[in-house]
């Protein structure tokens, strides 16, 4: 008999509240069929928000991925902009899935365009640069933060935004632009009539599929530390 | 206990040897971890190749779509070129994945740039059409056809276009552009040395996620038949 | 002495009203220089607003093509979708142009950026895939839809999206976007003061003149069905 | 009875027998339906291949047309480089159509992408410059001009270019990149067996049709020399 | 013992005035490291707006150029919209630098993304052409011009622009987009805290740096006028 | 009187010989008219090719930057991969500047278009990734790795590249690829006869005058930390 997939999360920051609320989206997803479990970084601060950010979760990102690089069939980078993936496909022979790359390449599927909402206006450019890499920027339709200020409910807040992002901008699909909105895709889904797409579900189809059938980074040239 | 997850691959000719193998890549992938069913079109031709051989696919796709929609949940239409994907889209609430579209953008995730590996110089134009509807244009490669002819099988035909691929157009993916190659995959991924993707394969991967989940079409506009 | 030049309108609906407005259009412009038919689609409905339309109008398009192949030196789809352009530039080796490529192309000859105004929000996505389809979309400054409801007359409300286009979108010239407004471009350019194009007349500019000097679609490959 | 229609090409280099050939072009297409007349540019060189050139062009190009503005139509720049054709876009309210903007518009009507043959491998860039300007980079497969040198005619010159052109970048329309190849396009496509583009001709069609119609450019801001 | 590098700066215009204030700028930049002196342009008008204006310019700057080229080691042509930049990149075998592709191309190494602000929205269509010439339409955030009318200062009315550029338009640094709001710069970054660039500045940067170096355009093809 | 201008290169990788050939390109080109010096990165491999090189050289990159941030006016960073470059633009509220964007955005300046010499084929794809995050893939023609093996003098496997760069690609300025080529620009120069830049000397040019005229990294919100 076949093994079971196992998969695993890493969280590029070491806050174990998030963590702990990623692997709860994951194991709902999974509902037994693999097995899924997420880790914080060590040395990663509790939100990666700067490249300085990102520069100080890359040594413990690489260290939980080499650690457990036998016993996982796929790995996942749970942090919506994608923190130090070219790093980790070029680090392993097992996939690596950004759920930043694997939400909106999804959403690119779903609909004539997609918004990202994301927590914090201050963070779009970073969006629309991790957007362009992808080659999405001709699909998205905005990245849109939330403009209300003060007591509103954070889940008011982002149906705010996508609301905008559908009436004004045109969109049709709504990414969650931040792993600690997982979760909340359902219940912003019943309300927006569009799909809204949790990033850690998207990354966890394709690292399942992956896993089962033998697909994996290329090694050819970009992501191969040994030619 | 949770029903098993059905989903129906739409053939989109009626070319009955090739709606098995289809099927038979199809089940090996599913493992029974969910069901799966090939069709092939009534009233269309046995090889989709022109404008006219899509219009001739489209009402008998359409209903295939119809008369088991509430039987499947997620559907497929399996030739590399996706005919009539935008109008399937539009006829039903759930989810339906061409596989041009998945395993071009799956390819996008696992390397720097990816090639199409067609059947024949000549549906070259419009496979390049479909690249570009699908905002892929910059980071594909090249779509190749095999430069010889006569009497070498079309494994090695396909052996030896994905191979200028890689060397002359620096494509670090390779994808199969028909479904008619369908089982290929690993066999030429051996010789390649680079992920060799089957578009049924990767169209599975999606639609038993997006079933699992309930992620569908959005029906905000383009898609939707009844604003 | 030469015969003169005879160019058949393909109506992608069925409106024989619409059938009517659009002849008369026409035979203004061809001011009896050439002779102009427009024949409505047996089988299709009474407008075309979404892919399922296309597909229904599709057979009766290209039963109208053949008919007439011999009798006519061009045909025009007179649509502004351009429903099924592709299937009847293969379908004939005589010239086919559509009302919608024909009067964006030539929108972007006489301004910096033109807008396309159409009937309804809901359309714009299909108007953008289009766009986008012939490399048009960073010389489109926008597609507008009216925002008013109620009682306002139709020539007011695309006046209104006119001057928003202009104004807001910095457009230079307007597309109508909807073979029901032909007939209406002198009005609203008296207004606007910028050129308004009617699909019809652009396509009928380009039908007699590649008709008359024997320019037509190629048949090198996208639109070849025998190769 | 109305005027007949009358529209004057202005040959922006001062060569007389390019001047005649490109006004038989004319007169043959023409063919009595209206009338059209070719002039040479005072003070301009024999040829314009250089900014300096262009340069020299220019005043004797207002020149004419201001001379002739009240007597003539449309007018039409009839060299496939363009010269000064924003210059002379501003400097009247009647409509004025660059071969080279035309021709290259059309072609993208015609095929999947279209080349330009050019006479010679240096005007490469400066041909690059104003496809990028009119924004047909996307479906201009390539420019090509000779390899060959020696004494084989420039038909049999710009046959080879072509045929390249055809096989090697995908090509499906030939657009020939200079007013001294006028006259050629028949002979050409005969061998080819594809559209090749006179842009003589091309212009000569819009510009018909737009002075029939009181089609011209926009003077919303780009054009308007007196905003 | 070196000679000190001399750097001839032309104004396209013929405003005394103007001239005075761009030397000003010039001079305070060089510190007496360099010689820099501006000219105006005879036969040139007052101000340069449309494509007349440039043409008007334009033997009188090559006669600037020509006269002055042995004594001189790099010329910046100080317009923000480089009027004839092409002609005289070609006209020299010296280093030419217009201040519009100086400043925004620096402008795009400052940040995520820069706004261009305009003197007068009617010119935002010319500046939006050459932004999209020099390759930069998808790192612009915007061209803006003052919105208030009346007897607002310049300065205010820049500020205003500015400020809609950062905040509604996500813009990173403030571009001056005519070369007689030089010596604004430092004024305007106090108040808005973003980058402020002056072309005529950015311009003598990088001409200095050209000229010191021997670094100058390149004769392959394009600007090459004996080819 | 003004103290003179220091400029800080940092050098990403530890060996000291190509940190002293680094020194004295900078020297040569400063001509003590200001002050350089060139640092190696403790921590950092012998040679920065991979992801992994590039997270292991950014600890020190950022330490020298912070340790040296008060007595230096402008930083460099000197690989022409430009590694760690966004995080160093945002550490610090002085000017960084990568040799690899000043390189090519000077050289986008020079001429229709430049080709990158890089020293192995399996470099290109980074640099592709690069020129894209520049916003300069459409004016970059090519880049380029020598195809030679053996015995071959370095110089002449660039020149051997730069050849084929400038006679199939149609480039008009070459960019050296890597910093260890750093000084073979007028070797080169001389035999090309087209412009080749050092990156070096390019971000020199730009961090004397940003030093001198207190231009600096936008802190609008991409590279500010403390947003």
């Amino acid at each position: 008999m076949k093994k079971p997939i196992k998969i695993l999360i890493i969280n590029p920051n070491s806050d174990k509240a998030m963590t702990a609320a990623i692997e709860k989206t994951a194991k709902n997803y999974a509902n037994e069929l693999f097995q899924v479990v997420c880790m914080q970084t060590q040395g990663a601060p509790l939100f990666i928000e700067t490249y300085a950010d990102q520069m100080m979760a890359a040594p413990g990102m690489v260290k939980i991925l080499k650690e457990n690089e036998k016993d996982y069939d796929a790995f996942i980078v749970a942090c919506h902009c994608d923190p130090n993936l070219d790093l980790l496909k070029e680090s392993t022979n097992k996939p690596v899935i950004g759920i930043g790359e694997a939400s909106m390449k999804i959403a690119s599927m779903l609909g004539h365009s997609f918004s990202v909402v994301s927590s914090d206006k201050h963070s779009i450019p970073n969006k629309e640069a991790i957007i362009r890499k992808y080659h999405l920027q001709d699909t998205c339709a905005s990245v849109r933060a939330p403009e209300s200020k003060g007591l509103i409910k954070p889940k008011d807040l982002y149906l705010e935004a996508s609301k905008l992002a559908i009436d004004e901008d045109m969109s049709e699909v709504i990414v969650l632009g931040c792993a600690g909105m997982s979760g909340l895709d359902k219940e912003l889904e019943e309300v927006l009539n569009v799909p809204v797409l949790d990033g850690v579900v998207c990354a966890l189809i394709l690292a399942e599929g992956f896993a089962r059938h033998g697909i994996t980074t290329s090694k050819a040239r970009r992501y191969n530390p040994n030619y």
